[in-house]
């Protein structure tokens, strides 16, 4: 298993490439609440998700174990895309992503402005199998979006920058989709300190890793989630990511209507732009709040940013922030 | 008339009660437009907006000079009830805020969570009557948004921190309602370099500074004007801010498609929540820089962060990140 020494590695590997983003709090939100709440903004990181740190953590690790690839490969419709296209272009590697033709025009865009070819297939089946092929390709490196060490290791970075600069944490939350910065945050939060209890969360609504915990083996969802949280819809988690999630101290399972609720108010709070998905995390906080005693000071990942047009009017349909923030 | 040195005394003021807000800037931008620009992040102030700036200059201006009040009082809709209010409890005066009734819940929220009395009427006109009546009680401080020395001064510590961290700024940008932002900025840029160019913008549906500074004297809207910058909406400027405006280099008059493209833009390049009123600077920027020999580098005050439900699903109604900012 990795352990925190595998974290610190990764760090300065990735550390001239990334941002060390901020840890926002909002005094209104802590005020209301009664506790420290500290979120932890990679939706500030390089290509606006957290997800730069594992393709950077992957391909620099390959370069110093002297494998330099000669043309690494991804396909997603997500931010792995644009993390893999902007690690190629910062070590000097061809670069190319498979992308289904429904992903969103502005992550297509990114992922070509940090230098990458896109291959559009019309569905993410054909993507997989032109992936797989390009991957034969002596010389070529598959990058997967989770389901690999040196990933985790590049997510955990995130946990480990934020609870190096923030003493006292008593628990850490962070969503999962295929378990990468989950276990990540793991590996990185009891590595530091086995008091920190780390708390997954997930939405209701895809809820393969919740499932998989209770029956002690990975399901699969049964088709594509009704969910906002597009970071999340991951059909499955991986036999790496979930010998971690194992390990985690607590596990959510979020509602819509409070995954809404609070990327609303983290929105307006924080000013900050966020996915749904990383606003789910702030709906456990709240109901693990309710069953404490004492003051607490907690630790939530955003995990990134990238939000398109048609996901916001979603989200903003109906207004929520009449409704102040309370621990009931 | 004003100059550096009484914004550098109010940058001493207000410093331990203010956020030195962080200076943001997108590599995808600045490769896109072949330019630098930097943004000047006052949606990340205490009560999201710089307008917390020149409420506490003022307050705390007074009190140096042995004049604390025991009560202060304003009327606003917006962003300044939220900056008297929070002026207010840092110096621990009884404060009061008249506002009208069809303010947004989220502010009125805001105000009395910053411990002020928020008494609402019907009218605008009738918060005017009730503020004008509560000031004449001794002992009581009227602050009002823009057309005061030391507000001006509050507002203009925003510009003077940035280009105090940023050598060689060739512009400064910033939106225009009652001109108490743009005044400020003007004296800090111009006291600190006179090779700064300084250019103001409004939105076109509300054009009352632009007109007033095409005819030489102050010109009043004729009616509410009919645009989403909200912050730029003020009937008119006010005789001490006009004195200023009429030294700036440039101004701009925006329409509201553009003001709406850029508020998508900037939120997606950014990560940030933004008020349609500070993405306008950005399509003056544009056409500014298209009359540019040269690359430039450019400053743009983000001036707040405040922005209701209604204004949001307006503001992205139409998806425009289909279509990349470019210099054309």
């Amino acid at each position: 298993m990795l352990n925190l020494s595998d974290i610190k590695a990764a760090k300065t590997r990735i550390d001239p490439y990334i941002n060390q983003t901020p840890i926002l709090t909002s005094s209104l939100l802590n005020t209301w609440l009664g506790h420290d709440v500290f979120f932890k903004c990679e939706n500030f990181q390089k290509i606006g998700a957290f997800k730069a740190r594992g393709g950077l953590n992957t391909v620099a690790w390959l370069i110093e174990n002297g494998q330099k690839p000669k043309h690494i490969v991804a396909n997603s419709s997500g931010n792995h895309a644009q993390a893999v296209a902007y690690a190629g272009q910062q070590f000097g590697i061809k670069t190319t992503i498979f992308m289904p033709e429904y992903s969103s025009k502005v992550k297509i865009q990114a992922t070509e402005s940090y230098g990458a070819e896109v291959v559009l297939s019309k569905t993410r089946d054909l993507t997989d199998g032109l992936v797989k092929e390009a991957a034969k390709e002596s010389g070529t490196y598959w990058i997967p979006p989770f389901n690999h060490e040196q990933v985790i290791c590049g997510q955990g970075t995130a946990a480990y920058e934020a609870l190096s600069e923030l003493p006292g944490i008593d628990a850490v939350f962070a969503p999962c989709g295929g378990g990468g910065l989950l276990s990540g945050t793991l590996i990185a939060s009891h590595g530091l300190s086995h008091k920190t209890k780390v708390i997954g969360v997930e939405p209701l609504n895809a809820n393969d890793a919740a499932e998989s915990l209770r029956k002690g083996s990975i399901q699969r969802l049964s088709g594509i989630p009704d969910t906002l949280a597009d970071g999340a819809m991951t059909m499955a988690v991986g036999d790496i990511t979930f010998e971690y999630l194992k390990q985690l101290d607590d596990f959510y399972e979020i509602g819509e209507e409070r995954m809404v609720y609070w990327t609303q108010w983290l929105t307006h709070l924080l000013k900050c732009r966020l996915e749904p998905t990383c606003a789910m995390p702030m709906q456990a906080v709240a109901e693990w709040l309710k069953k404490q005693t004492g003051k607490k000071r907690v630790l939530v990942i955003i995990s990134g940013g990238n939000v398109d047009q048609q996901t916001t009017l979603k989200v903003w349909s109906t207004d929520w922030l009449g409704q102040i923030p309370a621990i009931r």
